[in-house]
C-alpha cells in the first residue's frame, strides 16, 4: 500500500513507446508529486533522454534490479514485459499501475477507472491494472446510466485510432499515405494490409469464436470495472486510419427507460465527461478534438425505440490519454489521495 | 412497362458524376442491350464527351424535352432534379430507374435489389427506385437469412466512404491529405470538418430524433424492400477517410438461431455474395478490395450470445456500383428479362 508522502519517487516502464511518453508529459502537467523520475524501455532506447520539467532524464535499460526504492511505477512495456517484471516490482514495495492486458482479468488485480471504481483500489497487491483504451471510454459513460437505469445490453462498433498499436503504426499510415499520394508501392509492417485510406475488422488476435482478443476486452473488462457479471455486451472493433481518437458507436439497452435529456442531464453531472451533442449546429464529437483532451466526449444522443428502453451513443475520447495514459496517473492520484 | 426488344435507346441523367460514369461503364462492360446511349446532365457540363463501346458521346443538358424516344433512363442527378424530371421522363413512355432518395418512399414507387425483390418490378408505373448505398448492401446479405429464420432486429454503425458523397468529396479528403501532410492549411468545402485522419459521424441532414436522414434511409428502406414492417432497424452512420467502399457493422437478432455454418451456407447460396471468412489466414472483407468489385462481401460472422439468437457480421461493397449504378443497370436486366 503507498504510504501518504509529499512525493514519490515515480518510474515509467515503457517511457519511449506512445503511452509512455504520455505519462511523463501528464505526470508534468498535472504536477503530480514527482520526488523523483526514473525513466525505462527496452535496450534499444537505452542513453535516449527525455525531458520532464526542464531537466534531461536519461532512459535506462529495464532489469530486474531496477526497482528499489520506487514508490510508483508506471508499465507501459507490453504484456509479457508486465507478466515478468510487475511482481518484481511489487515484491520491492512499488505500487504498479500496469497498463497492458497481462494482469487485467486477473481476479487478485483490480481493474480501476478511478471515476468509475475507485473503490476497487482498497483491494489491491501491489499491481493494479488499467483498462483497455476501448473499455475506458466506453464503461465511464456507462457508469452513470447503469446506476440511474441498470445497463442489460451493449452492442459496440469501435473506430480505433493507429496510435492505440503504437508509434511504429502511427508512421505506417503517414507513410502508406505519402507513398499512395506520390503513386508508390506501399509497405505493410505493422498491419497485415494497408490502413491508409481503408479499414481494417481486426484489433489484436483472433481468438475462439471468431471474435478478437480486443472484442473480448471489450465484453469481460466492462463485466469487471462495474462489477456486474449480468452485463451483455458484444463488440466489433476497428481500426482506421486516424492517428489519435478513438470512436465508437454504442447501441444500450436499458432496464428502465430514459430520455435524451435526462442522459444528458447523467452524463453531464459525471466527472470527466463532455456532452457535445446538438446536431443543428453540427455539434457532435470527433476524433481529431479529442486529440490531446482529457475527457471523453459524448454526443449523438438518440432513444432507440427498437427496444423498450433503448439508446444509442457516440463516445470519443484520445486512446493514449484517457485510454491509457491519463487513466493510469489518476489511478495514482486516487491512491494518494486514499493513502 | 418496357416493351421485348433487341436493343433499347438508354439515357443517363448526371451522367458526369460519380455513379453516372459508373452507370455508363457497367452498361458497357455487361454488354448491355444499348441500340442508342444519350447522357445528360446539368448546363455546366454541356458539350463535355464520353466514351461508350469506342463512340465518344456528347453529354447534353437535361431539359424537358429529351425523353422522347427514350426506353429506360437510368437517373442519378439528386433527389430534387428527380422530382422534376422522372414523372416527365414516365409520361413520355420511358422507364426511369432513379438512383436519390426521391421516390424511394412513395408507396406507388417500387424499391428494388433485384436479387432480393424482383416481383415488386410488375407493378411500377414507369418510376423505379434503386435504394440506398448502405441499405443494398445490407439488406441483400439480411435477405437469406431473414428467408431462413425472420430478421427481427437489426443494430447496425456504417463506414462510409467519400464516394458516396461524390466527385467533390473524394477530391476533399486528396485535397486535404495532401494538404496536411505539407503542413498547409486544408479547406473544409463539402464536409463541415476536416474528414481526412477523422471520421464524421453525420451522413445527410438530421431529423426529429436526432437521427440523420441517412440512419432512416436505413430503417426506412430496409423494410420497405423485404416487405416486412416488423423487422426492427436502428442505424449510425459514419463518414471514414475511405475513397471507396462501404463497411457496416450489422448486429442481428433472429427469431430462431443459426450457426456460423449455417449462415455461411446460407450467405454462399445466395447470388451476389461473397463470404471472405478465415480469421486465422487474416480472410475478411475490406474496402479497398471491394472498390470496383460487383459482389457484397461478408466476414467476421460471428454467433452474438447476449441475446438468444443472435448475429454479428461485417458487410463490405462497392458504393457506386452495387450501391448505386450496378443495381439500377441490373434493375434494367431484370426488367428485360421480364418483358
Amino acid at each position: 500500500m503507498l504510504k501518504k508522502r509529499d512525493s514519490y519517487v515515480v518510474a515509467v516502464v515503457g517511457a519511449t513507446g506512445a503511452v509512455g511518453e504520455e505519462m511523463v508529459s501528464i505526470l508534468q502537467e498535472r504536477r503530480f508529486p514527482v520526488k523523483e523520475l526514473r525513466l525505462f524501455a527496452s535496450e534499444r532506447s537505452e542513453g535516449k533522454r527525455m525531458e520532464f520539467k526542464g531537466d534531461l532524464i536519461t532512459v535506462r535499460t529495464l532489469t530486474e534490479d531496477v526497482f528499489r526504492g520506487i514508490d510508483i511505477a508506471l508499465f507501459s512495456a507490453g504484456a509479457e514485459r508486465s507478466r515478468h517484471f510487475a511482481p518484481i516490482a511489487a515484491k520491492e514495495g512499488c505500487v504498479v499501475i500496469d497498463n497492458s492486458s497481462a494482469w487485467r482479468m486477473d481476479p487478485e488485480v483490480p481493474l480501476v477507472i478511478p471515476e468509475v471504481n475507485p473503490q476497487d483500489l482498497t483491494w489491491h497487491k501491489g499491481i493494479i491494472a488499467n483498462p483497455n483504451c476501448s473499455t475506458i471510454q466506453m464503461v465511464v459513460v456507462l457508469k452513470p446510466i447503469h446506476d440511474a437505469v441498470r445497463v442489460k445490453r451493449v452492442v459496440v462498433t469501435t473506430f480505433q485510432s493507429v496510435s492505440g498499436t503504437g508509434k511504429k503504426a502511427m508512421e505506417e499510415l503517414l507513410n502508406q499515405t505519402t507513398a499512395l499520394l506520390n503513386f508508390k508501392e506501399i509497405e505493410c509492417k505493422v498491419y497485415p494490409y494497408q490502413i491508409a485510406f481503408n479499414v481494417l475488422p481486426h484489433i489484436d488476435s483472433f481468438m475462439d469464436g471468431g471474435y478478437t482478443k480486443e472484442e473480448l476486452k471489450m465484453v469481460n473488462e466492462t463485466k469487471k470495472i462495474l462489477g456486474d457479471d449480468t452485463i451483455r455486451v458484444t463488440a466489433t472493433t476497428v481500426r482506421v486510419p486516424v492517428f489519435r481518437g478513438h470512436s465508437e458507436s454504442v447501441n444500450v439497452e436499458t432496464e428502465k427507460k430514459l430520455t435524451v435529456d435526462e442522459v444528458k442531464d447523467l452524463l453531464q453531472a459525471f466527472p470527466g465527461i463532455v456532452v457535445q451533442d446538438d446536431p443543428e449546429n453540427n455539434l457532435y464529437p470527433l476524433p481529431i478534438e479529442a486529440a490531446g483532451r482529457d475527457e471523453v466526449f459524448v454526443g449523438r444522443i438518440r432513444e432507440d425505440d427498437t427496444v423498450e428502453c433503448g439508446l444509442n451513443l457516440w463516445i470519443v475520447s484520445d486512446n493514449l490519454r484517457k485510454g491509457a495514459a491519463l487513466n493510469a496517473v489518476q489511478i495514482a492520484e486516487k491512491l494518494i489521495e486514499m493513502a
